[in-house]
């Protein structure tokens, strides 16, 4: 079993052979330099390294010219993405954010963080190594209070779980400190025949 | 409480002041002319009913010009939404459904079938009395097969229980009678001070 706790069993930093470097814990000095304001990082995110055959998803996939392009990033030993609605991604309350959009970026971020977290248990190279890529089997938010438009959105996912072919991500998303949203997805492991 | 069980508690063929029509049985004669094929309804949905104001949602608002204007009826016991996804709403699959979008689905039609459910509860009038507007407490999906692109996706709610200001409606996802996921949402009533 893999956690993420730094008092429990594996952690990413106890790992000698890592090859994903984090960012910057978020108050170090230059934190806002590569995870930007708006998304804008200057690093490769996570799933700037799924196959072509993996990058039309709509969430995440960085060929979907009409997608979310979303990105997730090692914060330290959390996971983050930052994420900029567009206008349109309004709720039933138009001066807050739309639940469904909010449930695919727990969905993606989180199949994110169960493929980095996945090379970094296995101490295998991101660059070059077989790519191990997840499938939802579940996944739940609860809503905790509006999202409201016109900020930058952060998720933050911390790896709960990971036995065999199963992943566990819990997440927050939260607007200027405030947690809007939290959730849980359950990722499963492609068998490793069906990734080439 | 409320149940849409026929065998226990309220039922909606049990009120008599019912004001929504249901659509006829999927098996009927002409259920194919008002459901359509591709979500080419003929009468008015859950989701017309909804005031200007709580129009702009990306999933189902009528006048959010990018969304996905999702509508919800009644058929039978049961609430139904039929959805075709654009080209581009692939997943971590090309061949597949994105997990996102199938979670946005489950959200509105949720929600349209928890406003709908109460106004055949109080017996009122959908056209003329006061909306009943709700929010998602909390969204769970549990994502059972592969959803293929290219395909009519229907949705089936069941409201499960009301009870105060809560609501919570399951549903599956199927295509070609082939559940592909199973949701449940908890909905709850915004006060009516907010609707206005």
């Amino acid at each position: 079993m893999f956690l993420a706790s730094p008092s429990k069993g594996y952690t990413l930093k106890e790992n000698p052979k890592r090859r994903i470097e984090p960012c910057p814990k978020k108050n170090s000095k230059n934190v806002n330099t590569i995870l930007g304001k708006d998304n804008h990082m200057t690093m490769k995110a996570f799933q700037d390294y799924y196959s072509e055959t993996f990058a039309s998803c709509f969430g995440c996939g960085r060929l979907n010219e009409h997608g979310l392009h979303i990105k997730s990033y090692w914060d330290g030993e959390e996971s983050v993405c930052r994420f900029k609605p567009k206008h349109y991604h309004t709720g039933g309350f138009p001066e807050n954010v739309y639940g469904g959009l909010i449930a695919s970026l727990m969905d993606c971020h989180g199949a994110g963080t169960a493929y980095a977290a996945t090379h970094l248990k296995n101490g295998s190279n991101i660059d070059t190594d077989p790519a191990s890529r997840y499938v939802t089997a579940a996944l739940h938010v609860d809503y905790l209070a509006p999202t409201p438009m016109n900020e930058s959105l952060e998720l933050r996912g911390k790896v709960k779980e990971i036995r065999g072919r199963k992943v566990i991500v819990s997440m927050t998303l939260s607007v200027k400190e405030t947690v809007c949203a939290k959730g849980e997805v359950v990722m499963v492991r492609i068998p490793e025949a069906s990734v080439s």
